[in-house]
């Protein structure tokens, strides 16, 4: 005999403040939460015998094929925020709003962007890459030459170190999700794996490090251990199906997954071999990591463990209490994310979210979790834990180790207030 | 004592004309087929004191920020091809161009379309979508109401029934892998499961079929079975991170994923839950298979399994002989690619290639392999094999099998003729 089907289990808390069990969205029991009275039904009961209106754009014939589409007016809404610098001429950031897109790929045309003396107009025929110094062989490439080698595909993130710093702020920061946390983004690279030149150009044996340098006004350079360039480097020249757009490099970067964004160098034009680090100006004057004693930590390449709930998030809106489906992305630079937890009352209990496949190593992945809203307030929190078993520390215990004016890595737990009139904002908790 | 590291046998061939292992891209063994005169080596040799020269971009600061971005000027030759149909307006296709893409996402804005009557300029704010017909609960959905809804992603191939019909032309048409496959896209697809809304409806039990209706003015409709309804069929309303595309159903289309692409209707306004099929102008006056006695095949839904070399294909040039990659993609509606086989010599050997990861149900999958052109002729194809074991079947079986009037569902191998002057040509083998 079959064990009668039961979807009660479902419907009871999980953890504290009205979670529920992550299978829920898994299973039709949705439909018989609604039944019981969740309220996750938004549709209006409609009369059988009267389908919607003929609009009139079926009244006409639509618009013809392109060559290369666009998005729907009515989305011109979904903007990168951006903030340039003053002092250094297209010197800034731009964020991807993360509490307004799905899933895990980034659209090209969203994706984050940091500059440091603005976007270079590249000639693609005319840029050269060149490898040299302790090598056998120096080598240049153009990008047709370099187009000629294998290939590898890898969806994956870019985080830029400074990423989620405003909350190192002493009072949270207003801002949407994309806001605080924007300076992340993931897409599908193609490129060619870096130790493939390298083995080319004949790398000596006091080698240890490579110095990356930009073909923008700043030439952006930045030093990367020789253990990384032939691990799992890519010189990336597609993104997301296409070649990479101006603002990640066009025509070719460095891609280092896993390790801060700034290291990754855009427009991409001379990799030197060295024995030590150069000490760049990109590497000293910043993207050092400020301790309480006065002293800085430098080379702190890889992105720690961490994750943000997008929806409900800053800025947005709860309707009416009910059920609800949190959604958020949690990603690390050590690999693949293992586990992500949810609260809603601050961190007080815990519970497990679904992960959404594909879950791959230095990459978003998607989580979500039913929520019964009871009406009140509630303090949301997700909590990333990665394959090496590392998982994100509070901001008090964050700052608490590291100080004030670290600026980087910042990799707390974000909390979301979730007040009874519905509204959402940051709050430290 | 380990044993002696050597690479030698991943230089000698697996295959005949040139196919190398699989493993020779994936190991350092790549530089040391250069060093054995195998010519993958196409950068130039260079003065190891002199850099580049530093172009006039990074001379003067670039381009600031932006909300949205946009390619490369020099990238706008990468463009869908499109032809649009006489007599209707609106009516035709345009085509993903494969040979110019790389990875398994596809850029939104050259994903496939096709049009019975143009896009629809749709105001999302009065779009309605209905659910009638054999259920308890008649409802009517907004995107907002809608989107309140869990959301499930999925990475997953759309391919119009009509993709490669080209070839089943007695000569071979001598167009690009997109020209002739380009009816085929793969996107990260965002929306709510089509199960949930149907229990909410409260489904009859003598309903077995739905009916799909699209806002646009042909009222683009299909009959689709319950199973697939209540299995991973989805409304989704994100595609690659954001909104859906207007070209692709903005602001709701329904998705089935490895389903012909017609069946997963955009713009959706209707579902009618019925107990048989409607016999709507779209699957009756289209979309039916012509059998060689006179008679139509009709609701064939799953898309087969295929595959295609996108690297090098037609009407792109071999430069000289020596080591290359070859690059495409598999996919099959039933499931996940299990194996893809490249040949060299038409068919008469093939190795086995390298699957790119993620290997994702339903969903495009990047293969790759190495190969030692000599610079004589070679008959290039690629045989997919897919989870349940069914595999590409060659051209003279798949429209000996068929007859030559069954236009839809072609899925035969493609072979690419490569000459001894290096360019690269449709060819039937």
């Amino acid at each position: 005999m079959n064990k009668p089907k039961t979807h009660r289990p479902l419907l009871e808390d999980v953890a504290g403040n009205g979670l529920l069990h992550r299978r829920l969205f898994l299973t039709s029991s949705v439909a018989m939460a609604g039944a019981a009275g969740l309220q996750l039904m938004t549709a209006r009961p409609a009369a059988a015998a009267i389908p919607p209106e003929i609009p009139e754009w079926m009244r006409v014939p639509g618009a013809g094929m392109s060559g290369y589409g666009e998005r729907s007016a009515h989305e011109d809404y979904v903007q990168r925020s951006f903030a340039s610098r003053p002092g250094t001429i297209g010197s800034g950031s731009s964020r991807t709003p993360h509490e307004l897109l799905e899933g895990i790929i980034t659209p090209s045309a969203l994706h984050f962007e940091r500059h440091h003396n603005g976007i270079p107009d590249i000639d693609p025929s005319r840029h050269r890459l060149m490898i040299h110094g302790l090598v056998a062989r120096p080598l240049m490439f153009d990008l047709e030459s370099l187009s000629r080698y294998p290939l590898v595909s890898q969806i994956q993130f870019l985080e830029c170190s400074g990423n989620s710093g405003a909350n190192n702020a002493p009072e949270p920061p207003q801002l949407s999700a994309g806001g605080i946390h924007g300076l992340l983004s993931c897409s599908d690279w193609t490129g060619v794996p870096l130790s493939v030149l390298l083995d080319e150009a004949g790398v000596q044996p006091e080698a240890r490090w490579i110095v990356a340098e930009g073909a923008d006004a700043a030439a952006m350079s930045r030093s990367v251990p020789m253990a990384k360039a032939l691990d799992d480097a890519l010189i990336a020249i597609y993104q997301n199906g296409e070649r990479l757009r101006p603002g990640n490099g066009y025509p070719m970067r460095l891609f280092l997954p896993g390790y801060e964004g700034n290291m990754s160098v855009k427009w991409l034009r001379r990799i030197e071999v060295t024995a030590g680090p150069m000490m760049t100006k990109d590497e000293t004057s910043k993207y050092t990591d400020l301790l309480p004693d006065g002293r800085a930590m430098q080379f702190t390449f890889s992105m720690g463990v961490k994750s943000v709930i997008t929806s409900p998030s800053g800025g947005l809106e709860m309707q009416r209490p009910g059920l609800y489906q949190i959604s958020g992305i949690a990603w690390s630079g050590a690999g693949r994310i293992r586990r992500v937890e949810v609260s809603a009352d601050g961190g007080q209990s815990w519970a497990e979210a679904a992960l959404t496949d594909p879950v791959l190593p230095k990459s978003q992945t998607r989580f979500r979790m039913p929520w019964r809203w009871n009406g009140g307030p509630a303090v949301l929190q997700s909590r990333a834990i990665d394959e090496t078993g590392a998982a994100q520390p509070t901001r008090s215990a964050l700052l608490g180790e590291r100080g004030a004016a670290y600026g980087y890595h910042h990799n707390a737990i974000q909390s979301w207030l979730v007040s009874a009139e519905g509204t959402v904002s940051n709050v430290y908790a």
